[in-house]
């Protein structure tokens, strides 16, 4: 079962890196992080490089295919060689996945048509011009293609697929020795949920983000 | 706002990113991550490499310190260059942290004797004999030590601490925009809520890997 998640400059660290530390402990995963070029990739902070250690070219047919987003993502909008190897590598995967923004790169590359799709709550929106419908939830199953929201929601989701692909008792075993028993100490995680000045001013700050 | 996340050999990659994600976003941050030698370190599974951009020895006085834990840190335990490290840094941190077995090189450097600690659940009675009083919360403070659980706890961890650092609502922020609202599939997230079965096996295998 081979695992390919995608690396561009300025992605966020925890929407890879989430999934990895789920979907990686499936029974014989072989996780690979793919680049355009092989080597170190900064995250959007410029303090952390994970190191993509495939090109793109060398992974054509994983069997699960995770792209995290970050504030990077907007700059591979129209990035053919990436959307490309997006639409290929899709052909022949089991589950196509993404993260936060990612969603919207899953998108550009006219997978989510007719699909429903979740992305990071900024971002929602922009699924739609794509022919995607938004929803808010958490994470979305719609036939192989499944997002997840924002950032952390990446645990979420491997955890909900590592359920899928090898049972129950597999997926609370991995829960288990990541010790996944959140207790944050807000509850400020969502915009239901948030002050609701915080939740205005970043979507005010967003719209010269985003557009 | 130094933050020093400290990387080795077989590391988990989670315990480093969850914190790096967090405490990461507090103003100033300055996040540096470190190791003996720089370069990129591999993560537990082998397929993931964090690059180190820094030394040990370039990095004497971080603000925060962060530990982060894994299977690599058993063969750390009696590493003087990095635990005399964690002894210097210490002397002038605001705040000493780990996540998961990484409270465990804190305590082989001296720094949790006569203070109340956590680890990953496998490991709790390991802190003992190092005269540090083992807790089961996923969060505790002791003085500007902050010890989390295991893996995932460091996002629970980086909130409380940028909380503490930087006032509530920019920790509200910070949680917002990494969407933590969690919404595990499963409820095994911790020793006393997984099925007892799974807790047993993990609990006779962790007597080969612990002792």
């Amino acid at each position: 079962m081979q695992i390919a998640i995608v690396l561009y400059d300025r992605f966020t660290a925890l929407d890879a890196v989430g999934p990895y530390e789920t979907l990686g402990r499936l029974p014989d995963a072989e996780t690979v992080f793919v680049a355009e070029q092989a080597g170190p990739v900064r995250s959007d902070t410029g303090a952390l490089a994970l190191t993509a250690d495939r090109t793109l070219a060398e992974v054509r047919s994983p069997d699960i295919v995770v792209v995290p987003g970050g504030p990077g993502q907007s700059a591979q909008m129209e990035n053919e060689p990436l959307l490309d190897w997006l639409r290929t590598a899709d052909r022949t995967s089991t589950w196509t996945t993404s993260v936060c923004t990612g969603s919207l790169l899953l998108a550009a590359a006219g997978l989510l048509r007719g699909r429903r799709a979740t992305s990071h709550w900024l971002a929602l929106d922009v699924l739609r011009p794509y022919g995607a419908e938004p929803t808010g939830e958490r994470v979305v199953l719609d036939g192989k293609y499944v997002t997840a929201a924002g950032v952390s929601s990446g645990i979420d989701m491997g955890l909900t697929l590592v359920g899928r692909i090898a049972g129950d008792e597999h997926a609370q075993a991995v829960q288990l020795l990541t010790e996944y028993d959140p207790q944050p100490p807000y509850g400020a995680g969502s915009p239901g949920k948030a002050p609701a000045h915080l939740v205005e001013e970043f979507r005010a700050k967003s719209r010269f983000i985003l557009t």
